[in-house]
């Protein structure tokens, strides 16, 4: 296992330390329970937004507190769903009394552990809503979840809503934005090597030398289907034709129901794409591909966003929903309106990501 | 090998063509000669700030050029030298009538072709100064250097004088800037593992399972010395340590005297650290490691710089000088003074550099 590392039982922790040593003026760390929040928490009057996950795909979530987007962040250990104490503990830190959003990756143990945290903290008197993200094509079912993967519309769900936050959405409005994000959001991944969680230490899989993995999820999680090495412009063509070509989507997702008081089963059906959209092109790296890469791909992109008549209005481009040491890349496509544009331009400052200020 | 590329032969092209879609509002590309330019060049009576060198090490050059850092970046093929023509087309192209500082990396290739692109700019009437960067304090010599190589210390003083540029700051001055940034700054790197360049199709060097070199050149060329693998404490620490304890570095280069007319050789003796300094402390990604990693590096950075009565004032953490998908991370110490630390501080935005706007 070849890492920058030390005891691997400590990983979580000793880059937690490094963050909060390096970031002290945007974060604060708190350790045991592990959690990430906004220097200046709790913000008076405004939504607080709090996610969470394993840890592995830095600089998602950690690095994503701060004004303007998340509040809040809950890492687990590597691959290993946070605990609902930790998401306890994290909405008291940062509860400023305008009720708080959990964004929740689909994947069975965060799902499982924010809803309980959600009873919880309401028991405690918070005000919380959980949206789910689960945005990846790739596979309906996978290792860890039920129905699709939460991948990299969770980065702009983030934003997006941690700007509406700022901006004086409140819970309701905040929710109903980030189920859109959700909607409107689709992703595909894939893999050229794996990666290996530190506390293993042996690779997640094996992966021939001419091999390569699609729709890979991740956690190292199997995709579609392995498969030769492909150019960038194959690779880049198949993932975005992946998401370009899927279109409604169903599924039902629990969302807790203010009026009623209780959960409730929500109908979701993707809208797709048409002509005409204007979209948010994301490309992301697993973690080991360099920028350059990404860029190879991106050109590819582009030309297939244009000829499918998707005007790409924004993009992102660089590693920010990462697998570890992982090389490959995954896509995303956002579908935008004018709300989202705005929010997405509005200025965030965080350690990972940063504009407007 | 295992990349996101096509025809290895056009690495460099469609990755600066996807920079180019990706970023128009930035950036202009021109292709044969290769050069990146900001998309509002020239900006009239602004010193303008040419770098470049070998492709391969991205986000830098081309990832820093737009308003308050570079003016123009001239990508050579991966790990060689542009030419003297891809310089002098980025001249003409962002002159703004100050005059233009060009900063090189001291690479045998660099300093000759850049010398030479300085005398066939200044015989079609231009005003060009060269400031070289020599900050590796890994060896003197190297394969492809007389005298230390130039790495991190390069991301800096682009951030620093592009700045000054910005702000106003002479021709002159901005030369001398530069020059202390060079005399303030050192670094030093390794590597986990190898990397490939496209063309080749085979690793650089070979590095076994349980190896790493330290002292690495950011083209894979030989460091220090290989030793088996050691935690990130140890290889922070041996970093740092190499950093800290090294001054009086005693060097001559070759800079253009414009009173007299002509080349002279320059002085330079590094000043080393003392108690009490503020410092920015870098730390890199190679291209490989994920920022988790290098979260437990500047974890133990900060203690030996504490321990040695160094204040970190600034820091900057993350893949801004690369070795293509090369594993590993290097570690820059940069003297701050209350001028740079101004310039650091001033809006920038590239598309790989951004804050403050």
């Amino acid at each position: 296992m070849k890492k920058l590392i030390n005891n691997p039982a400590n990983f979580v922790r000793e880059c937690l330390e490094g963050m909060a040593i390096a970031h002290s003026d945007l974060i604060k760390v708190n350790l045991d329970p592990n959690f990430v929040y906004r220097a200046d928490a709790p913000v008076k009057n405004k939504v607080a937004i709090i996610s969470g996950g394993g840890s592995g795909h830095e600089p998602m979530h950690a690095g994503f507190v701060g004004m303007g987007m998340l509040d809040a962040a809950c890492p687990g250990e590597v691959f290993t769903s946070p605990t609902p104490d930790q998401m306890l503990a994290a909405a008291k830190a940062v509860d400023g009394g305008a009720g708080i959003l959990y964004i929740v990756k689909n994947y069975s143990g965060d799902v499982m552990n924010f809803e309980m945290s959600t009873e919880l903290a309401r028991s405690e008197g918070m005000r919380v809503l959980n949206i789910l993200i689960d945005d990846d094509v790739a596979v309906k079912d996978s290792l860890y979840t039920q129905g699709r993967r939460g991948v990299g519309t969770t980065v702009l769900a983030e934003k997006i809503c941690g700007a509406a936050a700022e901006q004086g959405y409140n819970l309701q409005q905040i929710a109903g934005l980030c189920r859109r994000v959700n909607l409107n959001g689709r992703s595909m991944g894939m893999a050229l090597t794996s990666c290996t969680v530190p506390s293993k230490g042996t690779p997640t899989f094996e992966l021939g030398d001419r091999d390569m993995e699609m729709g890979i999820g991740i956690h190292g999680e199997p995709g579609r289907e392995r498969m030769s090495l492909k150019s960038a412009d194959e690779i880049a063509e198949m993932l975005a034709l992946s998401i370009i070509e899927d279109a409604g989507y169903q599924r039902t997702v629990r969302e807790w129901d203010e009026e009623k008081g209780e959960w409730v089963e929500v109908e979701l059906i993707d809208p797709g794409f048409a002509k005409g959209d204007r979209v948010l092109a994301f490309v992301n790296s697993m973690g080991g591909t360099p920028v350059s890469e990404l860029y190879i791909i991106y050109r590819k992109l582009a030309e297939i966003c244009q000829k499918h008549g998707l005007q790409i209005a924004r993009n992102l481009i660089g590693a920010y929903i990462t697998s570890l040491e992982m090389q490959g890349c995954s896509i995303t496509l956002l579908k935008l309106d004018d709300e989202m544009i705005k929010f997405w331009d509005a200025p965030v400052k965080t350690p990972s990501l940063r504009w407007g200020i």
